[in-house]
């Protein structure tokens, strides 16, 4: 294997000004499994393929509820996930104590973005390796975040991440101007789990294996798993 | 011995997204003596093969309480195992002591994984390099989980790790449909014991050899050793 | 690639007295999008040039708000200048609660080239990998300072750091003369569009990636973004 | 010499899963002379061959006394199992002054296993280069326990560690059925320095480099040296 | 580039007894522009030449006042002299407070010395990149001392430092019998602005990048810039 | 010169279970001048060789007393034996003021032990380079220890460390018989005199070059040099 | 360059069991400019060489004034012998202080010896890279005691160190008997600026570059310098 000589930690800038070992914290995502999430004015949706090592074991658990109005799904490193999901469930727990308030979305992501970016720039420790997908409904609608190892945490209208998530991708591009219009939330999970589809390479959908969350305005975020999702194959 | 560029310490992402260290650690587990777990609705129940240096000392341990609802079975590091059990003994204590309820299984899962994982992001430190059989009972039924050393906890059906464990995953694989119905724990030991039996080379299960653990319904965490595992041969 | 034997990190000198990672920090200012300044007597003007990834993403935020009369654009790496704007807006607060005064944009500029020269001498970080374009106005009037990830803020009256800067920093050098008499802040927003258009390739401006901002005698500082930015076009 | 690449510390797993330092360290073990330890059912005896460096040096203490009821033989070297040996003799203390009960045997191994995990564990220290042999007497009965470097401590029948040591080891698994039934202690001392003599080569067992332990029934823990060995060689 | 063995850090001798970080960074002050420094009996001058980067960036502050009787002008890394001037400011004030006297020359290069000494002794650091000549006056007279980054800091009659800085210092060397004793400070300004001169090689002097400052008998520590160094030029 | 792969630091174990760097510590004692030790029932003897590195210097202490009853020499680095010494002598007056008891000779061996096994197990230091005889008289009569920077601190009858050692140990083995029974501590001083004899190449004894030191029954620690020696050549 | 594989830090011992950044230190001492010292019973005598960068330059000051009754002149890094000098000032402040006598000279070497022995054990640091030659008369008269980086404070008759120092010392050596002798303090300074001469090459001894200090009996530490030196030339 051929080494790079800037790669060795998360400290050290290479002579065109890249620091790989973030870079390579990418890579962790795209082996992860694949999740897609968009949004139209009012609600937010996620949806997530999850895998099993094999038959005895169950799926793995690729969305996570944060409180009453946020949740997120990932891709990557299972227990950085956790890592970054417990620190967010804690901040809206303080938040509403502390100021009687939900964390609005922006916030939650500045948050995150503030702990993933101390990871850039301090030795002994590596870039969190995994994606995520950030839902949320405050009192300035509904919001998609993308959140990277680099601590860039971007507001986007759709997104996919994990293994073939350019299919999702592309498939979003094409229908966008059709789904930030849709008020009917049936409707926007059903686009969701249909741009999930387009990643899939010799899977089929299942109960076993799709998992959505939705929340927005009205809905409080609520998770869809095995025979709750059968609407939706 | 060819040297991997990446693989120097947990704190440093592979080109491909990978931490080499954490899948060494794997390794670790694969030279332990298997180790087998299943579980009914009701039941969980873990066997495994204890081994010995030579005539002069005593099998090792390979199966650890908790707490009255809670134990867990080993492959690996022997130390490792026990700086884990050590911590869950401690949180089920705690959970007595300051909630006066005991722990939940998946509770006990969260807190390994938590552990494990800091051990995988922070420089100086090493993974655990041991995996876990979890088995517990409790509000939500009988539960069996998979610890590794990536910090990952998964809830499994059965399992079965250490040296030639593929014998016993095979076993269980095909037959996971009829022993998840089953509600007679001496039935669910003995196909664990069976399942264990897959994973044999040289060996036979004796009385001295074989460790079989139950918890569930009714059932307090229970330990089978020497001639009380007389019946299951 | 070719191993240079002095730029590991931040406290290694080279024979010839250069901090090569100080150095390679400035490359990563170039890979940002480009982002341009400047400043009459009265008033300081930034313009800045927001990409998105694709076409699902919105455009990343390349200006960001401190303090009434204080803000600032970027190029780099964005969750650096997070950290750096943040803590400019802590100070400008702090200042207003203990001092009851404006933080002054040379005194912020200082707190800036201290905080990032710590980074350049102490061994286990990294210096930023960010360039600010820093406006603002108090009683010596408007001010454009420029932030270097060395720790070197110098005061300018124009400037464009960022992809393909070169040209619009020639075109302001070109029509310098006239825009520092500009006592029209209309006119003034305009010159900086006109210089941000000379760093183009095969971008237009449009309502979408325009970013400009303006502070001065009268006008605290104010954002122009989206359907704002029209008549700039 | 050829350079293994992941021996250098206790912190790096090989590729197979093993940690190279915490083996290297058993072979400081075989370093040292023999000491021999078995039990029956009521005493635990250890005998161990001193080495003296020339004839003016005194014999090098093989046998440490840590309580009334506890004691042990060491192979290895000797500064590292005086650490060990002080700090189980403070936790003998410990635990006769707080709990007004003696430390038991099997306690006193865990004590030890995890004080020595920790040196496997963690940067800038190195595992104990020592290896144990610990007999004691509790309500339990006698005990005899083996420590290693890893943190392993088992309960054995009998044991020999040290140079030679498979002598020893061979005669103890070829009477061990006779001698655990053995209650007469002066017998069990009989057989125990006959298996040391086992693992000489051009040595002869003599007053002054033989030490004799015994604890059990009735009898503390007394250690026999000089004159007081004569009856047994 | 020929990799010298012993220039990684600060805290290694070469076989030679030389600190080759400590000589790397003199190279640093090399790269500065030039100032130049004399003093007569009664009053001490700096000179500096003021670089812009390009037009459009104002002249880079070459000349820092400390106190009412102190100061000091830079060559080399600008942050550097920041956080050393800060550290002279501070204790000019401290001395002012506590001992309500004004901080000695003398003691103002010890405790820049000090200061410097720590970072050439100790891991993890760098010497300061920058060397300062610093002018005061107090009860002993008029002081002019030359500030290293190895800690030394002399007292001397006259210097230059920084690019081409051996033209000034040839010119001072051959007129010092004069200047130390010249009673006029306009004079010796005027001559310190011709050593200046001595050090350029493209450039001329002018009101934008010619920059003075004096202090002595009945002179608080002044400064000149643009216009006002008209009269020397 | 050939690089031994495991000698880098204390904490490495080579693959043979040796610490290198404790055995070069040896190497440090060997280039020191030779101390001789012996002791018979009553009495315990300390000879040394000074040397003078030219002839304007004084000639370097070989003898350190610690306490009225204890007392040591020096073969290696005097200033690591200082370190040592100096805590003795810091132990022994603990003990007067706390436990109003002088401290035993083996307890001072204890501590030196201890001392120096921590520098041999934590990274970042190194172990002392420096061999000591300590000699002593208490309750149990008087003693002569061996101290070695592995931590092993031997009790010896006689002893020799130092450059060209090994003839006096020859010596002392010979004699050994004779020496032990002396009960005149005249005739013994002699005696360990003509041990260290034996030790010289080119050397002469001297008023000069030699030091005596003395403890014993009635004796308290009292040390020979220049003209005091002069019965003893 | 060829690389010596064992001095790369202080705390690591070569196989033959030599530190070689401390021997490195004393090659830092050879590069200072020559200094000599010598003592007869009531007075003792330093003189040293200064020298000065370039004609502007004032002379580097070699001797330093810690105390009424002690100072020192150096050779090698002049801000290392600061920190050194410093702290024995402070030493001698503390004994007047809280004991209310001055610091034995004795007691003064032991200071600097212990301070300096830990920078040869510890990682992290550098051994300092000057030598001392320090005079001071108390109750045991005279003295004359030479630093050296490792630690090691001797008692000298005579001494010099820095550049070419060998001249001086051959000459003390030839002259010791008789000014040890020398009980006129003006014929004693004569002998060391003699013993200085000896050491100079292309310099001859001026006002400008001799610097003589003197301590002893009724004459408290003092220095000579400029015009002071005239008899003396």
């Amino acid at each position: 294997m051929f080494r790079n000589n800037y790669d060795g930690d998360t400290v050290t800038f290479s002579p065109t000004g890249r620091l790989f070992q973030v870079e390579y914290a990418l890579e962790a995502i795209k082996q992860g499994s694949v999740t897609v999430g968009l949004r139209s004015k009012n609600y937010a949706v996620i949806t997530a393929l999850k895998r099993n090592a094999d038959e005895l074991s169950s799926y793995q658990k690729k969305i996570i509820r944060c409180d009453e109005h946020l949740g997120l799904s990932l891709a990557g490193l299972a227990p950085d996930a956790r890592v970054l999901s417990n620190y967010l469930r804690q901040q809206c727990n303080y938040s509403q104590l502390v100021f009687n308030r939900k964390l609005s979305v922006e916030k939650a992501g500045h948050l995150l973005s503030d702990k993933a970016q101390q990871n850039t720039q301090s030795y002994g420790g590596r870039p969190y390796g995994v994606g995520l997908l950030i839902i949320g409904y405050d009192n300035s609608g509904a919001h998609l975040l993308e959140f990277q190892p680099s601590g860039n945490t971007l507001e986007v209208y759709g997104s996919a991440i994990g293994a073939r998530s350019q299919g999702a991708k592309t498939y979003l591009e094409r229908v966008m101007d059709k789904y930030i219009e849709i008020e009917d939330p049936e409707e926007l999970i059903k686009t969701c789990v249909e741009a999930l589809r387009q990643s899939l390479k010799d899977e089929t959908l299942t109960t076993d294996n799709l998992s959505i969350a939705i929340v927005g305005k009205d809905i409080p975020f609520t998770q869809y798993d095995n025979e709750k999702v059968t609407p939706y194959l």
